[in-house]
């Protein structure tokens, strides 16, 4: 075992000179070759304006064969070399900070294939998320990745971040819907792991090193996804509970009996309500009170026979004859079906109404989310009195958005300048659930040195012994992840 | 990029001196250390007597420290070390061939954790996939790896080989039922990978290196594995049908119609139906007369109101109407249900009563399989008239088990003296279609010159470059996959 004991922290690189910059200009054209300052802004800032880039030259390579010859030179000169998406990403993975060449993948854009009786469809890296779901849907078919972001995000992005989403707890993460990728490597030679099959066991997994890699042991250009049969009916449910218990008890009954059915179980707080109502001028509570949880539930269905209709009305019938659910409203039109779902895209949205909010995208085994959250908020009342727990996330999955609202009054910044410590005592917390502090955005920049404090010792030298296998000049998205 | 232009084969070793060979046995202690050769037999025949193995010492180690004490002194004396679970794998790679020591994980037998309400079970590598399944079910849950010889592989076997079966459609391989791992390292350190986590994105995705890599890059000791909920009730039919056209029609209607409750679609051709009535004493046809081509299908329903058979009548009946299937038996009974699959069963082992086999496992685009088998047909045929090909399996999955039984009356050896020239016009063929020479079998000793040839050149080097970062003296089953 090659032990690196070091941090993986490749030295300062002078920054590219202008002769150099000519050239990895060259390989694109002038026209995709952004040198300006106001030009390159798109890129540099992301939406929440955390983060503020900075690099020499933004290049949108037009194919696979211009980011393979990127690549070349950027091995050949050690260049380090910044991937970038649709640029929504969370944690800065995304974000050049000075000497690296960002290469942005929009131009990548073609669905090369499609074919609905293998239930595949090949796309390229820079097609939007939202694109790829519209191409399944053309043919009858679900692609089921599903993310606020999607009319913003690229697949390439999606699944080098191992993006997660609405849709996890029955069709898995970006990684699971995967059969194939096309991958640049450090050094410009290009993988081609195109295939298109259900089982192949000749050899390692290649392609799970590139998937939630984040662009730094390689640069996904293309890949070839599972499509599902469309279903054929949805019912959307929103439940009112007083307990995290009845949350989880609920959940259980609905996944025992609906299985593979139940395709999403979201939860939210009174405390979304109230913000929603506040915030979101079309938003409605569709139960005559308050509660102290919501769930928002989804059963698909392929037979179209009302099949999903009538098993959650059997079920939530049943929940509330046993004191377990206290109100619930089923959709019964697309439109008002689209209004529950809104309630909970639009949260993450109205917490800058709020003040300041400091997040946390964690996950625990499922069964034990009421403890994280009634230990988190008790953590919270005692550190920062008055702050503002909310919360809210993928239930079904165990995955979290443990974030605060700051105390009505207070000064943001105040509040703001408890990100550190807050995030150091509910991912401790987490940790001693067995959980995971980055569940679905991924390490980036702003998780790095925490991943490399909580991570086991062996952990880390497996990860570098694979980035200096994959990318030993360490030019691939470097001060990311490692 | 660290590229090994000369094939990974490690020099030959000599083989362990006495000392160094009682230094490991007093590892595991003498009781559990095997010299003797009659006591080793059962460890280096494989059950279909194709391989016959040699080693100087069985080890079967009680726990993961041992395991760890093994591999800390076979990286400090470079010994070479050939991991097995329950010997039943079908392309060698559990059988050490000389110099090697073989490290049976038997004993690590322990059900360590089962979580009923998170759907997790944590075991150890040893315990036989059987053990697995009913512990699940003891509790009202489904672990769904499900494979012939479930009663004797042991499950660390299973994910380090990516065992498929009969239910992949539904759950996919045996890779996708993981969360998380403990292996023991090439130098003998441990990757304590054990978490129960649906959605964990802090890093690169350790565990696949090792699913699959058939004890090539490390040594898996424990898993933490999904568990699902049980289905209430299942439907199994078997349908006859006069072409692979329509076979592949009736998959289409039947995934389109029932999405994940559709959870096994097996075919079997005309000669199965022979062989099955002819070999097998008690496989009775379930229908009147002989149909070219056979379909087993599995419906599985969480409601238990009869879902499932309301579903599969209606949609035989319609295929049935439509001219699709020319005759279909519902199983009314669950012994009807396992008589049924019962015929699918036996199927592989009624081969050998018909003189030489030889066997493919492979796979293609699901779409493309009509095309594999009317194409390989008419191979065989020219290569060798009279050979009867006996192509069955997972349909819905795209793999076949393309297997071959000599024309009667030829001699056998002369007849099996084909199987390389045979298999290389298969395999070319299963390439030329865009599939996979191993779907799900593994490469073990069998394929490893093949997959060389076949693969492009970046991704055998991309594979040796992570054999070289894990396991850079080669002592972890040398001479397999790579």
């Amino acid at each position: 075992m090659k032990v690196i004991m070091q941090r993986h922290n490749p030295a300062p690189r002078p920054m590219p000179d202008t002769a150099l910059l000519a050239r990895f200009a060259a390989i694109v054209g002038p026209a995709h070759a952004i040198a300006e300052p106001t030009e390159q802004a798109p890129y540099l800032r992301e939406w929440r304006d955390l983060w503020h880039g900075k690099t020499p030259l933004v290049l949108r390579p037009g194919s696979t064969a211009e980011v393979a010859a990127i690549m070349e030179l950027a091995h050949e000169t050690g260049t380090a070399i910044v991937p970038q998406g649709g640029n929504t990403g969370l944690v800065g993975g995304q974000i050049p900070f000075g000497h690296e060449i960002l290469l942005s993948l929009g131009r990548l854009a073609r669905i090369r294939a499609i074919d609905p009786d293998g239930n595949t469809i090949t796309v390229e890296a820079g097609v939007p998320l939202a694109k790829v779901q519209e191409a399944a849907a053309s043919l009858d078919r679900l692609y089921p990745l599903s993310l606020a972001s999607q009319g913003s995000c690229q697949i390439g992005g999606n699944l080098s971040t191992n993006a997660g989403g609405v849709a996890v707890l029955a069709y898995g993460n970006a990684r699971d819907s995967v059969l194939g990728l096309e991958v640049v490597l450090s050094d410009g030679r290009v993988w081609e792991g195109l295939r298109a099959l259900r089982k192949d066991n000749t050899g390692y997994d290649l392609k799970s090193l590139f998937l939630g890699s984040e662009g730094t042991l390689g640069i996904i250009t293309a890949a070839v996804l599972k499509l599902f049969p469309r279903p054929r009916e949805t019912t959307v449910a929103f439940a009112g509970l007083a307990s995290l218990e009845a949350v989880r008890t609920l959940f259980e009954r609905m996944r025992a009996a609906s299985g593979p059915m139940l395709t999403a179980f979201e939860m939210m707080p009174e405390r979304a309500m109230e913000f929603l109502t506040r915030h979101v001028p079309d938003a409605r509570d569709p139960l005559s009170r308050r509660h102290a949880w919501y769930a928002l539930i989804e059963l698909s269905g392929h037979q179209g026979e009302g099949e999903t209709r009538a098993l959650v009305e059997r079920i939530l019938g049943g929940a509330i004859e046993g004191g377990i659910v206290a109100d619930a409203a089923i959709a019964e039109t697309l439109q008002q079906a689209r209004a529950l779902w809104h309630l909970r895209e639009s949260l993450p949205d109205t917490q800058r109404h709020e003040g300041g909010s400091i997040k946390h995208d964690v996950s625990v085994p499922v069964a034990r989310l009421p403890e994280l959250i009634e230990r988190g908020n008790i953590l919270i009342e005692a550190m920062m009195p008055g702050a503002r727990p909310l919360p809210f996330g993928h239930f079904g999955d165990g995955n979290l958005h443990y974030n605060v609202s700051q105390p009505p009054g207070m000064a943001k910044a105040r509040f703001l300048a408890e990100w550190a410590p807050v995030n150091a005592r509910i991912h401790a917390l987490v940790l001693e659930l067995g959980g995971s502090i980055s569940a679905e955005h991924g390490v980036g920049r702003l998780k790095r040195e925490e991943i490399a404090r909580i991570k086991s010792p062996t952990e880390m030298e497996l990860m570098r012994s694979l980035k200096a296998a994959l990318d030993p000049q360490g030019i691939l998205n470097p001060g990311k992840v490692l």
